[in-house]
């Protein structure tokens, strides 16, 4: 029997995705984001819903532009910050000591020291509520070689992303490899 | 010095959300999604991406409701074959040994063995691409008692989620606690 516990924004696992962004005067900002993740293969693209008092949804809006940095278990002291702080008040990279690259591609800036990144084209903006979802076109992904494999492709071994449990406020780590996809489900 | 990957469905971690529907006739379905997750806190919503194809995307925009519901490590198998089966073609949860329950809130069946599950109505649509977006407004979220800490909320380290990897294809497992959240990045 299952016991009832509301309409709660509980889901197992969330990412933590750090979103990055120019203001207006084209100051570099993060922030991490809990709530996105892929949502179309062709064109490939990716949502991040933002809360509109945010300091990064007005960048996004005026921009047209964003990032997503995927961040290491061994940055979640910075990821963390970057949930906290607001670009408004703080030069967030500044303090996290992290280091803004701007993308060749789209208007906005990624985290360096992160293992592999999304830039991102707006798409579609989505009002929902308090949040507003913004649809972003990935136009490339890039990785650091020390997360490739052979065959060129990042493996989650080697990046060592970090999950975000919503109900107890916690950041965790990649556990165990389980199973191939597409493969044991045959049996 | 990061290298380009090109623009692919790349993202960490992804989740296994698998996405219970009935079809026209009543039979009650399931299907793993990896490209959804949470998007709004009010009110409470969740993203499930699907293609136009799937047996799932016409049972949603048939009944406007679906449910999500997380599996543990334990069930890998049985969420893969979730993503691979179509319930056009076979009785998934008879196949999967699994038992579908009816939502007494919306107008769809969840996974009574697997520890979370959140009820959803339709709430908004979004055509992207190749994927359709559907949002569901979250009506409860249930939890298994063995899943939920004295406080009354689920804990990542009962639940023992599983995690996707879509560049190597291959799901994960849940690792250790890294730190609290809204408070480690304080220092």
């Amino acid at each position: 029997m299952k016991r009832s516990i509301g309409a709660k924004t509980i889901l197992f696992p969330t990412p933590v995705l750090i979103v990055g962004t120019y203001d207006a005067a084209g100051k570099a900002n993060a922030a991490a984001v809990a709530w996105g993740g892929i949502c179309c293969s062709d064109p490939v693209c990716v949502a991040v819903s933002l809360r509109k008092a945010t300091y990064t949804h007005g960048n996004i809006v005026a921009r047209k532009a964003f990032t997503v940095s995927i961040p290491s278990e061994k940055y979640v002291k910075e990821a963390d910050y970057f949930g906290i702080a607001s670009g408004r008040n703080e030069d967030k990279f500044s303090a996290a000591g992290l280091t803004p690259v701007k993308s060749g591609l789209v208007d906005a800036p990624y985290v360096k020291e992160f293992p592999v990144i999304l830039e991102c084209e707006l798409f579609k903006t989505i009002e929902i509520g308090l949040h507003t979802q913004f649809i972003g076109q990935v136009k490339d992904v890039k990785a650091d070689e020390s997360v490739l494999t052979k065959e060129g492709l990042p493996d989650t071994k080697k990046i060592l992303p970090i999950t975000f449990d919503p109900a107890q406020r916690a950041y965790y780590g990649t556990g165990a490899r389980l199973a191939d996809a597409f493969s044991i489900g045959k049996k």
